[in-house]
């Protein structure tokens, strides 16, 4: 039984692991230029700062996920996890939402503040912006499975 | 120490009450109208997704916050407020998050996008949206250390 839940944890960890990874890459390398009426527009995550702290999170809980896999589910170490799993499924979905906020107002604009949509000029660079937020949408749900589950497992054996 | 332990978790049950109580009721006053080169510009949190959202989620995280000041913190039901108050502080850092990237382009603006920043026509409005994420901020405060603090009780034992 024991086992069986180890195994389970290990294979979130490293659905955490690729699709924080997945993030951070696609994001990172997110890029484009175009030219509307003459004029010239350059799209990259780095002139958003939500963006930029996406990337940066990401890969933070990257090198996260992949230390934690050596920590034996046995040692003392690994209860401190189930802190540490919470504080890191929240700074995911932090991340998560900032980007997911600001991508949505490229996506739709805002009419009322005068902030035009600017998919249609940069489509692939949206596509690509859509892609890493789905990756990050994977790491922020593996990771709240991980965190309702790491305290499951403390809690369950004193309610029964 | 575990009657001090119960004090200390009620003021801070009661410290989220208020300041989710408060970031949804600034937000949901928030409202300025005012003319701009001839031009009339309404501004209010309904014209903004991110905005409702966090009206929503903290209208809903206040009323929890009422509801688990029932529950005795003897009682077997309190065990699963681990669970419940970590899922509370995700969802109040996704709606703040959200909410606080859209607040940053109005006052800051994003040139590379021609997203003109709105604060400097609507300043009443904007300080009104920056008090009320600064409520919601507290709460997110608030409700990380209750869910570490909750983790915490049940895993010490555990430790020692």
């Amino acid at each position: 039984m024991a086992k069986t839940r180890n195994v389970f944890v290990v294979m979130l960890r490293l659905l955490a692991l690729g699709a924080t990874l997945c993030a951070t890459i696609v994001m990172a390398t997110s890029h484009e230029s175009t030219t509307f009426f003459g004029l010239s527009l350059e799209a990259k995550f780095q002139y958003t700062p939500a963006l930029k702290v996406l990337v940066v999170v990401n890969a933070v809980v990257a090198a996260y996920s992949l230390l934690v896999l050596f920590i034996s589910p046995n040692s003392r170490l690994s209860h401190f996890l189930v802190t540490t799993d919470v504080l890191v499924a929240i700074l995911l979905v932090g991340a998560l939402a900032a980007a997911g906020s600001v991508s949505y107002v490229g996506r739709k604009g805002n009419p009322h503040a005068g902030w035009l949509p600017i998919c249609d000029q940069v489509r692939n660079y949206c596509n690509q912006v859509m892609w890493s937020l789905i990756c990050a949408f994977t790491g922020v749900l593996a990771y709240t499975v991980i965190a309702v589950y790491g305290i499951h497992t403390v809690v369950h054996p004193l309610l029964t």
